[in-house]
């Protein structure tokens, strides 16, 4: 129940004092996030076939090493199991040192696309196709 | 038919070299091209209405001089006149020195939402909207 | 003992749900903790001065409601007294009907420039700076 | 003399009309003339050690398709012989269907780092590991 994707940290990422601008860990714990998603075949395009949208409603992140400019780091995203909210930890550790140098959590709520109405429950559709790949 | 809107150059923005990342400086071309659009009354929402899509179909920049954390600039967006496509020349400069930093240009073509075709002129209702500010 | 900045939602902010996309949120904290920090004379650059940076260790969001392309929308960011970390809150409410649509926090550790070494207080020449301004 | 690299677009850089944002192909070009300067050992860090910067002082983009969330992208670029300049061409193209999306130019300029003068020649010891690669 998680993916792990590489990524070379790109210069366009690095901040003034030569380390990744903290803000920028958002789009590494998409992209790891997608990554999983994809795999289970629940992209956005799908889930919003759905009948529903899944907006971040909380993020946590901890950031303890900085990631600097070529390094490759590893993220990992892990579905963690709830039946109200779906909720992602992610850890990005350096591929070669295995130091861990980032910790995080997201959490998306169920909104249904019609009248925008925000969901406690996971919809069913969803918790099916969760429970298939257990 | 000029918009000027004042930056202050945001952390965010800055590269490991100490100066604006040159991708960044697209974001500052967009927002005074936003402001000169929203005072006529053409935000992208007013274009999407008319039911045509304006993108951008080409850019050039001319970077003179870096910008730096904190620095206050200026950007112009003009209007070139132009019955084929929405052109726009862009110049920023410190807002203090007034020194010239950068010069761009933009030109976006229309293109019909229906069938999504492009059109090698601008629609007549846009045409009579920019002759009624000039 | 807080700053408020105004924003107007930039469209290249916004995502393919027609929402500010969440990762972007933490450059509206940052605009909104730089105001707040210049006001008192600490810039990133009056920091690096005393000798010390002040990295963030952690951050957490709370969205609450979305933030749409053009929406004009207050940042505050509050210091929150504490002598072992620079801790701020935010708020973000849409402007016009001072509604809250997002909340967070962030945590800056001191580590001081020479050798990188962690600090568990702020040094005292911060927590001068901050005691006069109280 | 040239560098591929795959991107699968991301959910972040897409914009309200669905597609990438003009401003973020910007990075794709940084990223696959990076790669490009990793391979023949000449990354910005590498750079840097010769005692010169080379920043960007030209861009110009054509945007030919758009490119959309998910899709799988081929980034060409192409170092163009010249001892003025370090001049990139780049052609973005559907991975699958290999139809073109965008081309662009960079040009970037040898800046001496100690006084911070422009050159209008590139460094010899650039020039020479250029030659090397041919």
């Amino acid at each position: 129940m998680e993916e792990n994707i590489k990524i070379t940290v790109p210069f366009y990422d690095v901040d003034p004092m030569q380390v990744v601008w903290h803000g920028n860990y958002v789009k590494y714990f998409e992209q790891a996030r997608c990554a999983f998603l994809d795999r289970i075949n629940l992209t956005y395009n799908d889930m919003e076939k759905t009948g529903y949208l899944f907006p971040i409603v909380e993020m946590k992140v901890k950031y303890i090493r900085p990631c600097v400019f070529g390094q490759l780091i590893n993220v990992c995203a892990r579905l963690v199991p709830c039946d109200n909210f779906l909720i992602f930890k992610y850890e990005i550790t350096d591929d070669v040192a295995k130091t861990v140098l980032c910790k995080a959590e997201t959490r998306q709520m169920a909104v249904r696309k019609k009248d925008k109405e925000s969901l406690f429950m996971l919809p069913d559709v969803l918790l099916e196709r969760l429970r298939e790949i257990k």
